[in-house]
């Protein structure tokens, strides 16, 4: 299926001290097969604005991917876990943009839990959201954590004291021991570009590789170079704009840049009548292993794991102070994995 | 004048395999005398939801104006500085959100100095953005400058050992000391009404007042009665949404809310051409004392500081590592103010 959305925006010369400016933003639905969608796919590429340091991501994740310390043995699982939102530049010189609110907490904390099965973790975040180990930390730690010393210097707050140094102790512990890599992004464009490459280089993990697709990405976005070069004028003569839909990238990940790697997709709801049909629709669609269901309201609480053999209702053990929902649902997609992984040594 | 944005959204049924979802944009300008204004903002504020905690920042900043070591005097000055992006969320249950970039950098700085100067700040910040005394700090304080030490604890790094600990430092000697309020917003709704509690708060300080206000406010919005309660569909059915232009509150804060203080707009854009026209265009329109004119790729060299007796360029001192431009632009508005202040007193 392809969509083009077209924005059309033009203002009509002021008349007298009237004046008005009608935009017409239309989106044209059309089927679309396979082959269109690679057209699609590969129009996204040609028109992003080239990524920054490509070669030293490439660079840092083939070393991240290889660097086994003997003692873990071969076969070590590696998951990307993508976090946070991705924004849509309305304007090359970028003053407005579209975002789709994630704090990035679920992806965080996830990485967490994914270490502790003993995965490496590839972790694709939005610049300035949640970090792993220090997702109960507050808004602004250095801050709010910290507090003025006798001796002219400063010191932990006593509140703070365990969280802060827990934080600081097991971050730097999984990026030094190779558990851990964060590459950030902020717009769709390094987003999607930074997820190719990333797949690219697992994909010679085979089925010791997942996805664990939990940010929160843009559903169109303007092309670079049709994008306004400047500050958009609301009222200042003729304006064209056009929006397309943005690549079902989940599609050619499983079918084309990774098609051995165990995925799982999220899809977040505030209506929670449609949300398991929705959920259904995108496993079948994009073939995916999993697909998390969350509502926004009870996300923390609740998730529903919707698979081909049917949904997993998944709560965060309340009787646990302290406990996250991530926990029991890291816990289920290991296992998942594992049998994944199991089922291809059988057939062979 | 009034703008009335109109965004009238609407799908047509799927078609057999095709579909096709027309949405206009329709931006309607008219006539707007300063009845209909006030119409517009009390229309803005009613559609709102309320402030949580407005009570409470009320009671705050009451006391943060008030207090006064003896040593200092009476007719201590105070501004309000405003400080990053607003948000514009397109659903009530919020997903996705029109965002105005702004790093907070210029408002943090500006900060700095005018603590410098002797003034007591009001900080209206957005949640997440640069803090005064940090803003030289990597985007992740607590990961980047603090490394694991001998003893199972943490230290911080020596590279930035100083900055660090000048930042936490000045940053709490300046709230103890009762010359830094904070206060943070996240949305246009919770900006607007905090701007007119602080405005109304800060009316009896007459001449002594000063706004300052750099933060990027969104240009139009969606009213909170008319919004979607839930994650808008693509493709699903009739959606109608209204875009209503934010009723420019500058007039109003300069000729209602606090009509003696003197107040200083900021201008942004990308395109050199225009932005000397648009500022002065804000001067006359919000009757400013003063527009700060700045160009989005060289706001951190150099400013125009527009006013009502001719221009003034402001340079960083290159000749100095580590100036801002901050430093002489405050030193500037500053003098500006004092002026404004003795020219009252001369006509008593």
């Amino acid at each position: 299926m392809r969509l083009v959305f077209s924005l059309i925006a033009y203002s009509l010369a002021p008349l007298a001290s009237h004046f008005s400016i009608v935009i017409f933003l239309i989106l044209r639905g059309l089927e679309m097969d396979s082959a269109t969608l690679q057209e699609e796919i590969e129009s996204f590429f040609e028109s992003a604005p080239p990524l920054k340091d490509s070669a030293k991501i490439t660079d840092k994740l083939n070393q991240f991917i290889q660097f086994d310390s003997p003692s873990l043995g071969k076969g070590r699982r590696v998951v990307c876990v993508t976090s946070g939102g991705t924004t849509v530049p309305l304007e090359q010189r970028c003053v407005r943009y579209i975002d789709n609110f994630s704090s990035g907490h679920r992806g965080a904390a996830s990485t967490e839990y994914f270490i502790k099965a003993g995965y490496k973790v590839i972790f694709l975040y939005r610049r300035g959201t949640c970090q792993p180990y220090c997702s109960s930390l507050p808004e602004d730690p250095l801050l709010e954590c910290f507090e003025v010393a006798d001796d002219s210097g400063f010191q932990v707050r006593q509140s703070h004291s365990e969280a802060v140094k827990g934080g600081i102790r097991n971050h730097h512990a999984a990026v030094a021991g190779g558990l851990l890599l964060k590459l950030p992004f902020t717009t769709i464009f390094e987003y999607l570009q930074m997820l190719r490459i990333i797949a690219s280089s697992m994909r010679s993990l085979e089925r010791h590789a997942m996805f664990y697709l939990a940010a929160a990405v843009s559903d169109f976005y303007v092309p670079w170079k049709s994008m306004a070069e400047h500050k958009i004028q609301s009222a200042s003569g003729p304006l064209n704009m056009r929006l397309m839909q943005v690549p079902k990238m989940l599609s050619v990940l499983r079918t084309n840049w990774t098609p051995m790697a165990f995925c799982v997709s999220f899809k977040l709801e505030t209506d929670t009548k449609i949300l398991l049909e929705k959920a259904n629709m995108a496993l079948k669609k994009y073939k995916m292993h999993s697909v998390v269901a969350n509502e926004l309201l009870t996300r923390k609480e609740e998730v529903t794991v919707v698979t081909g053999n049917g949904n997993i209702s998944v709560r965060r053990d309340k009787t646990r102070p302290g406990s996250e929902v991530e926990d029991p649902l890291v816990e289920l997609l290991v296992n998942k994995h594992s049998t994944y992984i199991k089922d291809a040594s059988l057939s062979k």
